[in-house]
Order: structure tokens, then C-alpha cells, then sequence
């Protein structure tokens, strides 16, 4: 751990950038934690695998055998409305819309042992203790809030692999630890499907937790130290019955018994305090084993010092946060470091401190080369594609741009693993949960592969692209390959799924491209050309299609729930052709024509049941009928560049800048989806973005901020001016690159990396 | 694996002695198999981590919510009166009176798929095929039976890690291969934890199972290949429903797709076959992962040749019987190389190719030293030490020395990897089962350590001794320490545990005195005196007494459930001082009323009402209220050795040699229990046996074969002459060792792993 401190401190000393500001001030963990954000506020290191945070209810999946609909509210754990805190648990998704993890619930109490959670009508009826916002301090890697129950300050911070907790107790001659491994985020019956706990010795616990959730076959092995030891422990196991432990009652197997396993196991610990003790407790955790938990816990923290590991901790996000300097005004500073924050939470490492990591084969590998000790790479897992392809990962690709190719090296290694020999789709966690459509992988690997940003071997990579996008039994392909399309009667969510693939095709071509692999070019261009097969000129929109070549009957635009769509009407997404702007603009009637619908989209009034209707946003994640809460038309604001009215994207974004991000607990509009949302208000802050990523272009916007300067890891600087920007003046009169004036609309990756100036003059009047 | 049939090969002719006559045929896995031996009529090498054998029944644990009384008949799934096969398992216990197991069943068959293995009465509603004995062939090795619904030919073999199919098929469109991982042996409700397969690719299958079971966290890692390609393949998944696999319906996930999970699940593989073509099929195991079981497979196994396999096999053996030659009749031989082959099952190998094994600790430990690639041990599993500490390790330690000092390692390696730091009580598949009393694998080194039988550290082994018989938690031994007895008020059995105890003291004493450690000495032959705190001279036999130091109020010295005591009444159990049978004498009243209570044993008449309530044994394992079918009795025929009668000893022997064993289905009076009723019958043919193993000394009987000849590891030969031996000739007129005429009622492990001879002169007339 020597090393490892070193390591830090060399690390954020090289920095070529100053440190004057302190930049965590504006980073708001809380922001997206009310409603619809499905953030938490908890404590994490920049893509840490340990995400340590409060959890405000026990939600059972069914209620009386039915799906629980407040299940969804909580797929982070906390919901800022509630009034009550059932402990701290170690794993949670950043902004997902369904969910899981949740492992290892921690809760402090005195006085009588109680070790059901209790209701949140009657927290008196269990261990859960009620708290207040004014009590609660959320930082990046620092949480802190009373629980007033009990009168106990709990204070949390992490490293990449550790949680790290620390609680005050007042004095007591009955106080207690519970370490619940019952509870669970989206924890529907049995999904625990067995949990080990072994009490090593009077400081030290291992075990651990299998569960059968979005992932499907998941292990969280971890090891758990107390800075003091215990008095006495014991268990409650609620788990079925086991039919052979009855017979040989040899001991108490409940009560000071070193180990217990079972389905639906608590633990809890015993100590007496004085006023004011602290007890503290490190929980490391790893997909390999226990033993490689206690590696990960004894390397990255060796001591006891909470207020050590919390300043390292938020010294490695101010070096992050750093990565980008802005001059903006301070509500502007919040939500772009607020963003910078969810931005830098997911994908998660995978991967211990040894190197090794669980792969989907459900073996130990290790990211260690032979010949030394380095990992070749960092492996990384939750990958919510469908969503972060879009900006998240072109984001990371030039701030990020070594753990974004490390990503890549994971996907890899995903499709190396896989049953299937296919690349991820939603990866969490050594599993693939299929969440969503595409095969968007290969968007973050063109966008690599076509600006050279490698660590990894692109042919390679160009044979897991293609041999994802002919998987024949996968959702339609078959179809898609055979008839240019997915039809809908062989396949639901076919117009959604044609126009990814498409999308998707045109990301293979451009790496075929750049590899010169020209007969692997002609098949994907051409198949990236099948937008056109669900045109319906008739209405104007992408339209299901059948497999007898015929358009649905009966289609509803607007219907979120329209079959051949999913997570978008055909109003949204007939505008998905990302690859070929112009060509969709010719299919749809020109110009003027698309012009008009675009302008519609964003106008238009909406009928109280789309609302119904329509998942993971709110009243307020939408302006007009232009869906910002969702991701299918993350692009659509930048297609004005490619009209006459190129003026309208710089005014729509910066209408969807304010609107849609606030610096507060509410201030998401739709779930962040693992950073998505967070990355187009940044890039977008920035003047551009990737409408096609695997373009290496970043089309055009409306700069919000007065400065930006990027410092890249190649130690070159990018620096963004916006003169005379303002709420007003966000209409761009020109445009100089290193000092040339840029008579284009976008920028390019290369462009950025090379460092430079880019200098936007702003005005209140379009051109 | 050229190295590995070298090694045998050079292994099997390096040994010293002639193997004229082909043992096998002498050996019947068939014995024991008709009601209560428990056996199994499967394939096994020696010690062999794979026990292939089939499968006659699904007896489910509980019907309508209660225990089913049946599924005791099935410990090793097979009952000889059965008339249908529902497959065969890759893994089985021999002998025991709990079970597990029973992991991934197989099963060819034909004609419309069914996946429901039916039931005995309506096989046609199943799976499941008629069969009969008369097409069933059972040999150490190898197993062959035409399953008559399908007219496919079954034929089994293995070796170590590998079971080997061979299906010979009839000309069929619709061939199928079962692969069952919901079968299982005790198969209680939730007993399946986890399940997962994957088809690498059309003849590759890997997976694993993970059960709660007598073994509570086990899992059964495995790698199966087919000789041909399948056609397709699919499963059926009945484990309750998984919540979030129905949303993405992206595959036919039971249909051609690669990987499946869940607690309850079926794979299938279809194939055309022609007219008498064989399908072939190779099965590892592993404890560790998939990859070691794909090591396991390719090492073991490289070819298809089934013969090759099943001659390799049963070459392991001849050589394996051939370490004890006798000269008898064909029945004795049948009796004693089936006891041989009994004898020669368990423990099992619980460690891969690589060295690597699965610990108590649920880490990979390996067994390979860090300098070299010889495993510096090798790992077992399966320890009924209650059973096996009294016959089958003495035995063990002469005539597979260095086999039975590996399982002492494994004991140690136990200990360490223990969460209670106690020796194993039962262990199996890196799970202690808490079966039974007491703390014998102390009984088991002390038999090593006195006789300088060491491939392991003494002292420390004498450290685990210490730590496991100081374990005040657990089963009475708080009090034991304290009182000097186990009170019943506080812990049933308590007078089974108090003389168990003692005895395994003694043993720890019996260590600590060659390891010169005087003070563990001091210490532990006190407590080794502790049986004397249960004697009750009024009634003269053994008796629960409570903590207040009282004896308990009523007395049944003949009902086995007696309080107090377990698998064994108050008269059998009141002879249960092996380690000072003189002392016992005295206390009893002196040698003539001692041998009136022997004779009263073995000739008294039971009420009908005991066998009632005596588990594990039928009325055909009993000789007067002697119990040969259970363990607690087994050292007692030898107890007159310490009277004046010792006669009786010799016909004694020679009449429970006679009536409890014999080469028949039906043969076993009993559990064989892990080899321990055939380890009795062999030294007791041989003429001694270990009435308190840790002495160092085998207490002389009547040797019931013309001649023996024993080939030790050292290199020397010990060679037992019965002369003039017969059935009525069971007396022992005088005996010659060595040339010298030996005039005490022992030999000691010494003499015998010098070499040289012993010579019994036999008589009709006891002496």
C-alpha cells in the first residue's frame, strides 16, 4: 500500500494542470436521487467497484404475488423522499432503470437486538432509523448522515475495491453491526440463492453472496474487518429448512458459531461503547474469491485512518474532475461537475488487485501478462451499451481515452467468454442480461478503431464485430440479414431493432474501412443501408413492416407502446438514421420538409396518456414530444446541422441544457443510465457532439460555458472559449480553430487530441 | 497422458509378486446391493473421485410434506429388487446410512423425446427402461446392463476423474442423451442450489452443479464429450421462475442455446444412429472449476477406446487385490476380495490432475509443493471416520501405507481450512456433515504416529488433536471437561459421546507419549479414564447420568433409542472401552462374570419390539443382541481375549464371519459403511484385528483362509499359514512367528510391516 499511496501522490502531482480550485464543492451526489435519476448519493472512487451507500427500504419485489411497482423507484436504494435509512449496502447501478446488487446491507444499532428492518410507517418495529437531509452530507467518495434512532453518526468513504465505514456511537452497553445479506436491490423470491458467512476471528469475517438477479449467476466474495473486536455474534437464518443440520445438533449452530450458509442469512456482531467511540469496519469484496477479498482490503487499505482513505479518495476525483477546467457560472459549475461525477461511476472495474477477475465462462482469469506484474488491462463490467454508445463512451474516449480502450479490451474479453461468442449488450457483472437491443458494442469500438485510439488488437475486435452482427439467432438478426429488416411478426420491437442494426453495420464498415478489409466493408455498408426497408413513404415515418413485405395496419406515431418500437414512438425515432443524416433527410421529403417535423417534435402538446405510457421519464424529462428522459433521440437536437436552420440545434440544446439538468435532488429528468444523460450535458456544455459515433466527428452545438480546457492524457490541452456566451447569447456567429476559421460543423476527435484552441463567438441573433 | 498409461504400466510391473490368478472375478460390486449394504454395482477404480453406477429409482425425500422412508433404501441409488434404470450418476457413497450425491445423470434412449423419468409402476410414462439381471454384468470397472425399453446396450467405466459411457444403439432418427441435474441422492426440497451448463460447442458440454446436501455448499464442476457431433439439443428449466429472462426474449433460450441456469434442469442432445452404433461418452469431475474438469477429461482420458479404458482400470485392480493373496475357496475368496474391493472405495481422491482441490474454506488450494509438479500429497474426501477409525485405516495404514498417510494430510489440511479448527468428524466434498460422535480422526493418526507410519508433521497433527478434543462448543465437551462425563441433561447420547471420548483421549495420549510431549500425555490419559464416570455398579452396564452427578431414572439396557446413547443399546455400548479392556473387566466384575455378560450377548433372545426401533441393521445383522450390522460392537468378538475363554474369540469370529458375509446381493447384515464392515471381515480373516487402534498392536482371532500373503509398500512380504484350518477347525492351537512360538494374544503393525511369517496351527478343539 506503500506503493500504492506513492502511486496517487505521483500521480496527481504530475498533473500538468493547476489545482487552485477545489472542484468537488460542485459535484452533487444527491442531484438524481429524487424520482426518476435513479442515482444515490453514497460514497465512490471514479469507476470503483465498490459503490457504498444508503439504502431508504426494504421494497419487495411482489406484493401478494404481483409485481411491486415501487420496486422501480428504487433501483439505486434511496429515494430522497424517505424519511428512514435501513443501513449501507456496497454495490449499486448508477441510473439504471431496472436493477440489482444491493450486497451486504451494513446497519449500526444500540440497544435491543432487532434484526428486521421494519416499515417505514414503523421504523420502531425494526432496525431502521430515521434521518434528516439537514443531517446528511453527500460528497464524491464522502457520506456522512445521524441516525437519529439510534444516535449514531455514520460517516462512509471508499476505495476502488474497499467500503470503508465509520460510526459514532453514543455509550451503550448493547450495541450491534448487522450485516444483513438478506436484502437486496430488485430482491424478487429467490433471488438469493445461497450466501456463506465465516467468522475467521474476533475482527475478521468472510463469505459470500449468490444471487440470481439481472445478472444471472452472480458472486460477491467479500472480506470484512472491524477496527475492534466483538463481545459475542450470532445469526438469524431464515433460509428453508436444511433437512441434515437438524439431525447433529453438535453445537449452537446460531450463536457464536464460526460460519453459516444458507439462503437468507443475517449476521450481527456485538460490542459495548463508550460515548462517542468510533467503530470502524473496511469491506472489500471481489468476484474471485475471499481470500482475494482480504488481498484487495489489506492492499488499498492498510491502516484505520477514515479521514486518510476519504482525502485520497476525493483527491482522485478532484484530479478527475480536473481532467475538464471550466469558467461558468456557479449553477452551470454544478451540473457539469455533478455530470463529471455520474459520468465517471460507470462501467465498474472487475477486476481485484491481483489481477484477477470472474469471466462469463465462470472461470478465474487473469488481466496479469505472464512475463510480469502489471495487468495487460483493467477489466471493467456494467455496461449498459444501449445507452452509453452514444456519448458516455465518445466522451471517454477523449477524456478517458486508456480506460476507455481498457473497456473495449473487456468487451473482448466478453466475447472471448461468452457461450454465445458475442460481444456485450448490457454486461453486468460476468453476465450478460440482454437488457435493451443492438449490438451497440461495436459503435464504441469504431469509434476507437476509426480515430486510433488503440490498446487493443482491431482486427480482432473487427472479428468479434462481425461475428456479433451475424448471429443469426439473435432478436431478428436472421430476418434482418435475409430481408433487410426485422419483421414484426417474427420479431417484436422490429422498427427499433432494424434501424440499430443499421446504425450498428455502418460502425463495422468504417473499422472494415480503416483495417482496409474491403469485402467486410461492402457487406456491412451495405447492410447499413436498411433504414430504408421501414420507410413508409406513405406516412412519412419508419413503420413496422411484415415479413410478407407489407407495413403494419393501424400505427399510432405517438404511442410509446407502438408495436416494431420500444423506448420511443415512431415520431422519435423515425430521426435514428445517426450514420446518414443527409440520406434520411432526402427519404423524408428534404429539408424544409424535415425541418418541420423536427420543429414539430420539439412543440408539440402531448396527450395526458403518452405519460401513462411511457417508462423511465417524467412530465418534465420531455419539451414537446421530444423525449430527453430516454436515449433514442439523444442526436436528434444536433439534426438541425444538417438542415438550413443549423441555428435551431444551438438553441434546442441549450433549452434542453437548462430544462432538462438541475443541481438539485429532482434535477435529472429520466434515469441518468450509468452516466448517458450525464455525457451529452457535458459534451454539449462543450459546443459538440457525437451524433455517429465511429464518425470521429462531434457535430456542432452551443458551448454553455465561457472556458473549458481539456487536459488530455497524451499531455496535450484542448481549450474551448465561448465569447460573449450567455442565456442569451447562445447562437454561434463563427467558429476559429487554431486561429482558421472552421467552415464545417463539427469537430474531430483527431482535432481535440491534437490539442488547440477552439473559439466560438456567441450572439443573442441566428446567422 | 502417454505418461500416465506408462506409469501404471511401469507401476503395475514393478510389483514383486506373481499375479497368476485374475482376482476380479473373486470381487462382486453386486454384493450388498439388496437392501441394507448400501452398496453399489457401478464402476470405480480404487479410491476414485468418479463412482459411475445406476440409478433403479427418483425417490423423492418428502411425500405430502413428510420424510418418505423409502429414500433410505437408495444411499447409493441402487436396489438390487428394482426392475426398471432411470440412468447413471456420476458420484455415489458406498455404504452409509445418509446420502448425497448422485450428480448428473445419463441416459440414452430412443423414440419420442421424454424428459420425465416416469415411475417404477408406469416406466412407459418416462424415461426410464426396464432391465434384468440376467443382461447386467457387474465387475470392479466396469458395468454393462441392456436397457430392454430402448434395446441399447449400457456399458460403464472409469478412471479416477472420468466416468466413460458407451451406449450401443439400435438404427433410430430420434437418439437421445439425457443429461439429468435435477436426479440426486437424498434429493430434498432445495437440495439444488444452482445449475449451470454450456455447450461449447457439438461435442463439448461444461457446467456445474451446486447442492445443499448432506454436504451443505458443494459444487460438482464437470466437462462431458460425446464421440459424434449431436444434431441439436435443448433443455427444460422447471426451476421457479426467473424474473427478469422473460423480458428479454432476444433467443429460444431453451431451444440450440448455448448456456442455461437454474436450480432444476434437463439437457438433451439429439443424434441420428445406425444399427449397432455406439455412442461414446466421457464425463470429468472437478472441485475446482469446468477447466480443470476439461484437464481432468484430457489427461485421464486422451482416447475413445473404451476397452483401453476399462483394461486400465481393472489392471488397477488385480494389482490393488493382489496386495493380500489367499489361499481359500472360491466362496471365502468371493467374500474377501469383494471386502477388498469394498475396502478400496472410499475415501475418495477430492483433488484434480493439476493438484488443485476445493478446501473447507472454499478457496482452490493446491497440492502441489512450489518447486516442483508432484503433488506433495494427494487430497481425499468421504472420511465416516465414526465407522472407519476402528477397521478399514488400520488396515489401511498396512496395506495402503502411504495412501492412508495422504489421508491423514487431508485430515490436517481439513483442520486448517476449517472455520471450527476441529479435525473432520465426517467429512465430504470439503463440507464436515457433523455425522455421529466423538472426534476419531484422532483414533486414525495416533494408529500412525505410535507405529512411525509419518508422511506428515506429528507434532502438529498432535496440535490439531489437542485443539479438536479441547473444543469446549462442541457436543457436550464443555462438560465433559468439566465433569469428567457429558451429562444427558445437557447432551443427548451422552454416554455413547463419554466412553467415545475417552477412547479418543487415550489415543491423543497414546501420540503425545511417542512425540514425548508429557504434559498432553498427563493431561489426556486422565480424561482417557472418563469412562469410568458412567459405570453404574448397581445395574453393572454404562448409563446416562445427569449434572447433578445422579444417574438417570429408567433404564432400558436393551432399546438402541435409549437416551444416552446412539446406534447402539446400553448392553453393547457397555463394552466400549477398547483401550483398556482390562480395566473395563474389573469394573464389570472380574473375567468371569465379564464373559457371562459376553456369552449373554451373543446368545440372549431380542423381543420382536428392537428391531423396531434399531436403525441400519435387519435381523439379519444381529447374533443374539450382538450387533454386527452396526459399529459400536465390531472390537467385541475379540474382548475374550482378555478373559480366560479366549477360545471364544476365535469361534466367535469365525461364526460372524460366517453368518454376516456373503457373496450374494443380500450378503451384507449391513450399512457397509465406508468399508468398515469389510475391513472387519478382512483382518478378521487373516486372524487380527485393531481392538483399540493407536496401540500399535491387532489383536489375535482365527484366521479364516489356508494362507495369506501380504505384499507391503516396503517392499516385504508378511505371510499368514493357517494350518489345518477349516470350518470346524477354527481353534488356534499355538502360533509361530517368525520361527518363534508367539505367546501373547497380539501382533503388533511392526512385525507385520517387517515381514516375515505367521503360523497358526488350527484345531477343532479349543484349547
Amino acid at each position: 500500500m506503500r506503493n500504492a499511496l506513492l502511486f496517487i501522490f505521483l500521480f496527481l502531482n504530475r498533473s500538468s494542470f493547476a489545482q487552485d480550485e477545489h472542484l468537488i464543492q460542485y459535484a452533487k451526489p444527491i442531484v438524481g436521487t429524487d424520482k426518476m435519476g435513479h442515482t444515490y448519493p453514497g460514497a465512490t472512487v471514479p469507476f470503483g467497484a465498490v459503490q457504498l451507500s444508503p439504502e431508504t427500504d426494504t421494497i419487495p419485489y411482489e406484493v401478494d404475488g404481483h409485481y411491486n411497482k415501487d420496486v422501480y423507484k428504487y433501483c439505486a436504494g434511496y429515494q430522497y423522499g424517505d424519511k428512514t435509512i435501513v443501513g449501507f449496502s456496497h454495490t449499486h447501478f448508477s441510473g439504471t432503470g431496472h436493477s440489482d446488487l444491493g450486497d451486504f446491507l451494513i446497519m449500526p444499532t444500540t440497544g435491543k437486538l432487532q434484526l428486521n428492518p421494519g416499515t417505514a410507517d414503523h421504523p420502531e418495529n425494526g432496525f431502521r432509523s430515521g434521518f434528516t437531509h439537514a443531517a446528511e452530507v453527500a460528497e464524491p467518495d464522502y457520506y456522512k448522515v445521524k441516525l437519529d434512532k439510534y444516535n449514531i453518526l455514520a460517516e462512509l468513504t471508499t476505495t476502488t475495491r474497499v467500503g470503508f465505514h465509520q460510526y459514532t456511537f453514543p455509550k451503550s452497553d448493547e450495541a450491534h453491526i448487522i450485516l444483513d445479506a438478506v436484502y437486496g436491490i430488485y430482491n424478487y423470491p429467490d433471488k438469493n440463492v445461497w450466501t456463506y458467512i465465516r467468522v475467521e476471528n474476533d475482527t475478521l469475517i468472510t463469505g459470500y453472496r449468490q444471487t440470481n438477479g439481472w445478472a444471472r449467476t452472480r458472486t460477491v466474495y467479500f472480506a470484512m474487518v472491524f477496527s475492534k473486536p466483538f463481545n459475542s455474534y450470532g445469526y438469524q437464518n431464515t433460509s428453508k429448512k436444511e433437512v441434515y443440520r437438524g439431525f447433529w445438533n453438535k453445537f449452537n449452530f446460531n450463536k457464536n458459531f464460526p460460519e453459516i450458509a444458507g439462503t437468507q442469512i443475517k449476521a450481527y456482531f456485538d460490542f459495548k461503547t463508550e460515548e462517542g467511540e468510533k467503530i470502524k469496519i473496511k469491506f472489500a469484496i471481489s468476484s474471485v474469491s475471499t481470500a482475494n477479498a482480504l488481498e484487495n482490503l489489506q492492499t488499498e487499505t492498510p491502516g484505520w485512518d477514515f479521514n486518510e482513505v476519504k482525502n485520497n479518495g476525493q483527491a482522485i476525483w478532484e484530479h478527475e474532475l480536473h481532467k475538464i477546467e471550466i469558467n461558468a457560472n456557479k449553477e452551470t459549475k454544478e451540473n457539469f461537475y455533478t455530470s463529471m461525477y455520474h459520468a465517471f461511476i460507470n462501467p465498474t472495474v472487475y477486476m481485484d488487485v491481483n489481477g484477477e477477475y470472474r469471466g462469463l465462462d465462470q472461470q478465474t482469469h487473469s488481466g496479469v501478462m505472464v512475463s510480469g506484474v502489471e495487468p495487460r488491462f483493467t477489466n471493467y463490467t456494467t455496461f449498459s451499451l444501449w445507452d452509453t454508445h452514444r456519448a458516455l463512451h465518445p466522451l471517454l474516449n477523449i477524456i478517458q481515452t486508456r480506460r476507455n480502450q481498457d473497456m473495449i479490451q473487456s468487451m473482448l474479453e466478453h466475447y472471448n467468454e461468452s457461450a454465445e461468442h458475442m460481444l456485450p449488450v448490457w454486461s453486468n457483472s460476468a453476465n450478460e442480461n440482454w437488457c435493451m437491443i443492438g449490438y451497440h458494442a461495436v459503435s464504441v469500438i469504431a469509434d476507437a478503431v476509426v480515430n486510433g485510439s488503440l490498446a487493443f488488437n482491431p482486427d480482432k475486435a473487427l472479428d468479434a464485430c462481425i461475428a456479433t452482427a451475424k448471429h443469426g439467432t439473435y432478436d431478428g438478426l436472421e430476418y434482418y440479414m435475409k430481408l433487410g429488416y426485422v419483421p414484426e411478426d417474427k420479431n417484436g420491437s422490429s422498427v427499433s431493432k432494424t434501424l440499430e442494426y443499421a446504425y450498428d453495420d455502418w460502425c463495422i464498415a468504417q473499422i472494415a474501412k480503416k483495417l482496409n478489409r474491403p469485402q467486410v466493408y461492402d457487406e456491412f455498408i451495405k447492410r447499413s443501408e436498411n433504414y430504408r426497408n421501414v420507410y413508409d413513404p406513405s406516412s412519412g415515418y419508419m413503420r413496422p413492416r411484415m415479413s410478407d413485405g407489407t407495413f403494419k395496419k393501424g400505427f399510432d406515431v405517438l404511442n410509446t407502446d407502438e408495436p416494431g418500437f420500444i423506448e420511443g414512438n415512431a415520431w422519435n425515432y423515425s430521426l435514428y438514421v445517426p450514420h446518414q443524416p443527409e440520406e434520411l433527410i432526402k427519404m423524408m421529403g428534404g429539408k424544409k420538409r424535415f425541418t418541420q417535423h423536427l420543429d414539430s417534435l420539439f412543440t408539440m402538446q402531448l396527450p395526458d396518456s403518452f405519460f401513462a405510457n411511457t417508462e423511465d421519464i417524467t412530465r418534465d424529462g420531455i419539451i414537446g414530444n421530444y423525449v430527453h428522459g430516454n436515449e433514442p433521440s439523444h442526436h436528434v437536437a444536433y439534426l438541425y446541422n444538417w438542415t438550413d436552420a443549423k441555428w435551431k440545434t444551438q438553441d434546442h440544446v441549450r433549452m434542453i441544457l437548462k430544462k432538462m439538468y438541475l443541481p438539485s435532488p429532482a434535477g435529472l429528468s429520466g434515469n441518468d443510465d450509468c452516466g448517458q444523460m450525464s455525457a451529452w450535458y457535458i459534451l454539449s456544455s462543450l459546443g459538440f457532439y457525437p451524433v455517429a459515433p465511429g464518425s470521429g466527428q462531434y457535430s456542432l452545438g452551443s458551448p454553455a460555458v465561457d472556458k473549458a480546457t481539456l487536459h488530455l492524457e497524451n499531455g496535450e490541452t484542448f481549450t474551448i472559449i465561448a465569447k460573449n456566451q450567455g442565456d442569451k447569447n447562445v447562437y454561434v456567429q463563427k467558429i476559429i480553430l487554431n486561429g482558421k476559421t472552421l467552415e464545417r460543423d463539427y469537430i474531430t476527435w483527431l482535432e481535440i487530441m491534437n490539442g488547440g484552441d477552439l473559439v466560438f463567438y456567441m450572439s443573442d441573433k441566428h446567422r
